[in-house]
């Protein structure tokens, strides 16, 4: 059994890892490295951190390093970057970057929990000042102060959630803000229609939205970015650009250190969490996933998965036999007053995985029509033709639209028909649901679809 | 195949059994007869009627008896009361409460959807002027008439659903609201903790909840109600008293006609709704239901059940082969601000039905934590200590508990454990959920509780 625990990585999985192992095993020496000098932040919140909807720095954090020295017996590090991995000898060598010393430590048990790093898109200009991305809580600290000194008009490059939260929140803060997406149209695992009403609720917040114009090249005056040029050949004036195109496993220490990587560059682990080398974990964003629908090699990092990941591998590591079994690809957000939620696969991904996929999309009121206020949920479903399968859902509208996607994720992991959804026995009153729950209506509508036996 | 179709109520249960026949089979000819002066409402809406969220009564009729006449070809007919069923000859007798007229019509196929009448306590002056229920749209004008006309004080008997809902609407109207309640506590399907923090919010809105104290006997002024004596020996003044201890089918009709009945009195039904008689379909709150756990026998008179039950004898009569399988007692409301949600098992019906139940009980918000806004959501699920299957949950708080009660139905329809409840992938975001769910809380303390094989 492990004597010796180091854990590379101080956020949502590392910790959630080093949490659980000390719970299981509180004779257990841990050391927790970050590079970074936030550990235990919630990086989901950044965007509204940069609104101002968040203060401070320090409301995204539940445990300083020092609070998770004192309180949890686990010593934390920040600003330290762990720059190697001896397998054979099991040591790492750290970095530490305040000092600049370097020092080794020895593990009897490792977990990789390095995250994800921004993809930069590779046009002129996208290293200059004033390209900002988003990621750490340094980088969140960096975007808003260029917000509070003023800045008037801001360029957001892509169109996946964090640029749209961003640009929301830009917006918000009285910027003028432009959004260029390189696809046809803004968060590519929506349905068209969907994502054509996510572009409108943008443009009636006051964002400009650009689809299929990637940016060709930051335009820089003084050696900083003043503007971005569009595949349409317009220059998008900018005091701050947001580079938000996705992010890839930060995944380089565990390929120097000779582990299998996989789908996107992303560590190679079985269900156990476990790498190629048995000594060592890997969990949240620097890890290939499983598709829990197709079994197939995929990469979604989200909070979620990273939390569970490291509670598993925190486990393991100290004897249990934890299965992490593999994502839906759950998420969900706000923009302004609409709220977008998706699970399992869209058509395309479908298709993709052998399935003959059909699909309904249905509007639904979430109130009973004669109760007062209330909105819609439109909710559109993927399910196998021929058997009826529910594969994958996604929906727009009010709040309640998360609850309801929710619902599909118990549904889809649970392999239900639209036959069997539509016979839920969902809760129902006039101020919350309508008699037929959107959920139900699109079940029904779905059924109609599916081949008669 | 039928050629008539008759069926007696027209509200959710008889009007979706009537629409759906006329969808499959356009030649079918069907009537539809209605004792009461109106048809399709929403009676779940009928406490918001009496506080004037919704101002007219039409505002809770979906379709009036012309416009299904008109528009759907269901010549529908109110104030006519079926009196008999003679079912050698297939024949019913028809009483138009408006002439007095009788008249008997033939049918090939039968649909009893006669719904449930409120029980009545037998109390001294039970019958009194001034003595309210609230089932029909009349009785709902009645109610709404004495509060506009300015009742100061009302006495409710009975804290379920309807009875909390009408006190709530009575205080916001400015009525000083008495609730009394003859078990030890509100909602007797709620643990005890979650009935307490119900009472808690009825006295902060300024209702006083008297619980373990049935009415004994309305008090009489000038031969109308004044008071409600109860069990605790004090009166209680009232200008209107409202009875709310339940409902029970309205089936004198189907046992006069020789029908199996069954639990609590309802008609016995098969899966496919038909009854004892096989050109005779019964549906709605008239009929005795299933517990989809326990297979058991049960009763619960919802409108989410009528409207399916109806759709799916009224296909059946049509040559369809469609089942309802049974319920699960989901359910909400809200009182003021609280949302309260239920579905499956209690611990004592678990009990009573042979599982050695274990529960678990956790308070999470519904938000990020350091996102600003929103509120608990306190969650409590009931499960099988061996085999950790979930078999029941309840929620109170935010509105957002009712779709987090829903996913659980999703997971005890579809028999998942406590354990697979705790890898659901669901949706996060700050503005939406914490990063761990209310619901993935509350399984993996359940987990804590389930026997290690």
């Amino acid at each position: 059994m492990a004597k010796r625990l180091v854990v590379i990585g101080g956020t949502a999985a590392g910790l959630s890892a080093a949490s659980k192992a000390k719970r299981n095993m509180p004779e257990l020496e841990i050391e927790v490295y970050e590079k970074s000098g936030y550990v235990s932040y919630g990086a989901c919140g950044l965007p509204y951190f940069v609104g101002n909807l968040i203060h401070e720095p320090e409301d995204l954090v539940s445990l300083t390093a020092d609070q998770l020295r004192t309180k949890r017996g686990i010593p934390t590090y920040i600003h330290h970057e762990v720059t190697a991995i001896d397998r054979v000898a099991k040591i790492v060598t750290v970095s530490n970057l305040d000092t600049g010393d370097r020092f080794e430590r020895p593990y009897d048990a490792l977990v990789i929990a390095t995250g994800a790093v921004p993809v930069l898109p590779p046009i002129p200009g996208i290293h200059a000042e004033g390209v900002h991305c988003l990621r750490t809580v340094e980088s969140g600290i960096a975007l808003k102060a260029r917000v509070q000194c003023g800045a008037k008009k801001a360029v957001v490059i892509g169109g996946g959630f964090i640029g749209l939260e961003v640009a929301e929140e830009l917006a918000l803060s009285g910027v003028q803000v432009t959004l260029l997406e390189g696809e046809k149209r803004l968060l590519t695992f929506l349905n068209e229609e969907y994502a054509a009403e996510v572009e409108r609720t943008l443009s009636a917040g006051g964002v400009s939205v650009h689809t299929g114009c990637p940016a060709k090249e930051i335009i820089l005056q003084s050696g900083r970015a003043a503007g971005v040029l569009g595949a349409d050949g317009c220059v998008y004036d900018a005091d701050l650009v947001l580079v938000a195109v996705g992010v890839r496993p930060c995944a380089d220490l565990a390929r120097a250190a000779g582990l299998a990587l996989g789908y996107k560059g992303g560590i190679v682990v079985d269900e156990h969490l476990q790498t190629s080398d048995p000594s060592i974990w890997a969990c949240g964003d620097c890890v290939q996933m499983r598709n829990l629908i197709t079994g197939e090699p995929c990469y979604v990092p989200l909070g979620t998965t990273a939390n569970k990941q490291g509670r598993i591998a925190g486990g393991n590591l100290t004897g249990e036999d934890g299965c992490f079994r593999g994502v839906l690809a759950s998420q969900v957000t706000k923009v302004f007053d609409l709220y977008i939620a998706s699970t399992g696969l869209s058509m395309e991904q479908a298709r993709s995985a052998g399935f003959d996929p059909a699909c309904t999309a249905i509007t639904k009121g979430d109130r009973a029509s004669y109760y007062p206020g209330g909105g819609d949920n439109h909710l559109y479903l993927v399910f196998d033709r021929h058997t009826g399968r529910l594969l994958g859902a996604q929906g727009i509208g009010t709040a309640s639209v998360a609850g309801r996607i929710n619902v599909l994720v118990a549904a889809i992991t649970s392999g239900m028909t639209v036959s069997q959804l539509n016979e839920l026995d969902l809760v129902y009153a006039p101020p919350v649901a309508p008699v037929y729950d959107p959920i139900l209506i699109a079940a029904s509508q779905a059924l109609k679809k599916v081949d008669k036996k």
